[in-house]
């Protein structure tokens, strides 16, 4: 087994590291698609239609409204589509917008060791190429599965160190994850894949310090667009070092403190990251999910209207209040970081979506009035992924449910159906319900479309003239 | 005075860091070009025909040929001109493709305190924009002093740690320079340019690693193209955090392990960093060029041929044959490796540009009958811009010259005499010397044009049809 721990300042001891970088390139292009177990295959589906509701959610945010302004006019042929928009550019810039989109409301898919969001930059990446060049289905799966796999590895073997200096994990482990799905679908040999890998490897970027400003979605985007890049540049024998990863002054050595290489080649090809892939029910910070949860429950089985409660008391783990005690939210986004919002919508609507979270949502006297009828306390031994809840009625009934793990971890998975009721929620308000259904299927069924690339169009409810 | 060591792991400490991303966004903003020297006006020309001399050169090189090729196929409407093809592409590839040209003889100018390579980055940003939009002569040279000021005091702040660390600094800190540069002719506010500068700061990359690959001239042609896209987006409303150079997770302290910024702070908009930006006489390591300054000098002073020698015995600093001892190279990159080669290149051509380095001109067996009369030796009191030069003819003559400055070093720049026969070294066998000679007219004169954008379309000898 390879540990290398060698400082960032350790001068040319990289003797003892395997060659990781040719070792991933080797697995992106000789991977056997029949080796992937058909629940990681069906896990591709379940992340792929996260992504596409959670980008077509957001498709009409003032962060894709501006970027377009802005690449616009530069913007090449019109070879694929911003979902949900319709919007026709050259495919790297719908990459860079559909990976910006994925992530703009923060509710996409969450690779819980490492805090990667990894469909973004991988799907952004390969569904754009399929509109430009036929992709059979099984293609864009295989692609996607080893994007991932790629990018969620390199994140295993530099995490925590590379996010705790203050790399932005999405954007930075991305940029391969694109790089290598992409360079998959475009057929690359070993020696090209390489190349691809050690031209994301010198693109990589994205700081935590933009975190609450648009930089966050661009992140995504941004190692969507790239590693798209890299992997077109390798494809004309553009070259790159031949150890992007774990040179001397490579990726591992200089963007982090630590590194384990052998996160990155032990049982490569036999696990898959992708199982261990979560999604978030509720468009919120995830810390919160227990409290949501359980409101909710309790909520549906005894039918609660928000005239019935007399107050909602909650135990929650400390990060709950440390991250989310904003008592008295003015805005959408204030609410994302209330507990109190939170549990109040919860049991008025019974969902936490975006919808319980814009301005309105947030100033509505009944929200406000059942919102300051929650109280929470700490409970220090209260594990992150669970809660208390603790319902009194106006008649003094009281009502208590304890959630062990939150809907969302990987103990308690959404379930196909979950994601179903997730997606249409984003989907439904701009495209209405038709169109939301008749996605939902054609996702589930992507395996079997002759070309993924009339996917996207579909994401518009019109005719596309090409 | 703010002098800021903190190690890249303190938590928060940054209360007492001065708030230069915004200082530098102001500055850029509304330095007045009155107070701009005329000397570095004057010197601004110089870079740019520098810059567009190396450019042109290398516009036929397979690293361009490559990325041209790559990205042609999504690249957006004819907007701009690669120097010295013709082709035209969208500003943001014509600044990458620019970009990468102009650092892909490694032939570029250096700002040596920081091994920055300041025009490349910037220059090609702006440039492209003046394609796009009308841009008069002084605001052109405006933009591009404050875009270098921008990149090198980013780059004094960081050095050496961050170039240490493992980050080729031109890609680095060129993408602020570009976005500085290209924010000043979109006239951005205040706001806008600090959202620019923290745009860059996010999408900052390029690593040392890729040394010897063709990522390394990527790395100015990325940071000119993501420069100027920043400058876009911010000029769209589009958001950065505020503090994306000082913050706590900015680029100063997750790029680099130490950080002054009153390298930033003092006398900005007083002293001018482009003062201090010189020129390589030759195409190749700059630890060679006092040999071959004066090998010329006794050749043009002496009226040395090839036959007349006997031997060439050198005296050079140590890091002369560690760098440049290849006695026998093979091919034209080698030659560039290779003290040995280039004396004799020296005294039989009188020159060593990119026509020296040819893998042609390595295998003359002229030049190697003569290569192999050459002897270095280490000196090590000898001054790394020095060296002693010792000629024995065949008839038993002994020629002595000794340089204290090598020509293109501070205490030695290259005139502009200097400049213009290199420039005509590089475009006159693409071009010929009739376009070389107008081209250098333009340079000289480019504060008098009324619209710069006409320029690029010049470098090519033909009408474009726009």
């Amino acid at each position: 087994m390879h540990t290398t721990t060698q400082s960032r300042h350790a001068t040319g001891q990289t003797a003892a590291s395997p060659p990781v970088t040719h070792i991933l390139a080797r697995f992106a292009c000789t991977a056997d698609e029949g080796l992937m177990p058909a629940a990681v295959r069906h896990e591709a589906l379940r992340a792929l239609l996260n992504w596409a509701g959670c980008a077509i959610g957001a498709s009409t945010h003032p962060t894709i409204e501006r970027a377009l302004a802005a690449v616009a006019p530069f913007a090449g042929a019109r070879q694929a589509t911003v979902l949900g928009r319709g919007d026709e550019l050259d495919i790297l810039n719908v990459a860079l917008l559909n990976g910006m989109a994925s992530h703009t409301f923060d509710f996409d898919d969450t690779h819980l060791r490492t805090v990667i969001h990894p469909a973004g930059p991988v799907a952004s990446a390969i569904m754009a190429l399929a509109e430009y060049q036929p992709t059979p289905g099984p293609a864009l799966v295989d692609a996607f599965v080893i994007g991932v796999e790629v990018e969620c590895r390199i994140g295993n073997a530099v995490y925590p160190s590379h996010y705790d200096v203050g790399w932005h994990i999405t954007g930075t482990t991305g940029v391969f994850g694109a790089a290598a799905a992409a360079g998959r679908l475009l057929r690359l040999d070993e020696q090209q894949m390489t190349y691809a890998l050690g031209i994301a490897a010198t693109t990589a970027s994205g700081l935590r310090e933009m975190f609450g400003s648009m930089c966050k979605p661009l992140h995504p985007g941004w190692a969507a667009k790239n590693g798209l890049t890299a992997a077109l540049l390798a494809q004309q024998g553009f070259t790159s070092a031949a150890q992007g990863i774990e040179g001397r002054r490579g990726f591992a050595n200089v963007l982090a403190t630590e590194r384990n290489y052998a996160e990155i080649t032990d049982r490569l090809g036999d696990t898959w990251e992708l199982a261990e892939n979560t999604y978030k029910p509720f468009a919120c910070g995830i810390v919160i999910h227990p409290v949501i949860d359980g409101v909710i429950q309790l909520r549906n089985e005894q039918g609660l209207r928000a005239a019935d409660i007399a107050s909602i008391a909650v135990d929650v783990h400390p990060l709950v209040l440390e991250l989310t005690g904003k008592t008295r939210p003015q805005v959408g986004l204030e609410g994302k970081f209330s507990v109190y919002h939170s549990a109040a919508v919860a049991l008025i609507d019974g969902d936490a979506g975006e919808a319980q979270y814009s301005d309105a949502r947030v100033r509505d006297p009944q929200v406000v009035a059942l919102r300051d009828k929650v109280k929470a306390s700490v409970d220090r031994d209260m594990p992150e992924d669970a809660a208390r809840i603790l319902v009194t009625l106006s008649d003094g009934r009281r009502l208590e449910k304890h959630i062990e793990h939150a809907i969302g971890s990987l103990a308690k998975p959404m379930t196909d159906a979950d994601l179903e009721r997730k997606f249409s929620g984003l989907v439904v308000p701009h495209k209405g319900e038709a169109l939301a259904d008749r996605l939902i299927e054609r996702f589930w069924t992507l395996e079997e479309m002759p070309d993924v690339g009339d996917l996207p169009a579909m994401t518009v409810p019109r005719e596309r003239t090409r």
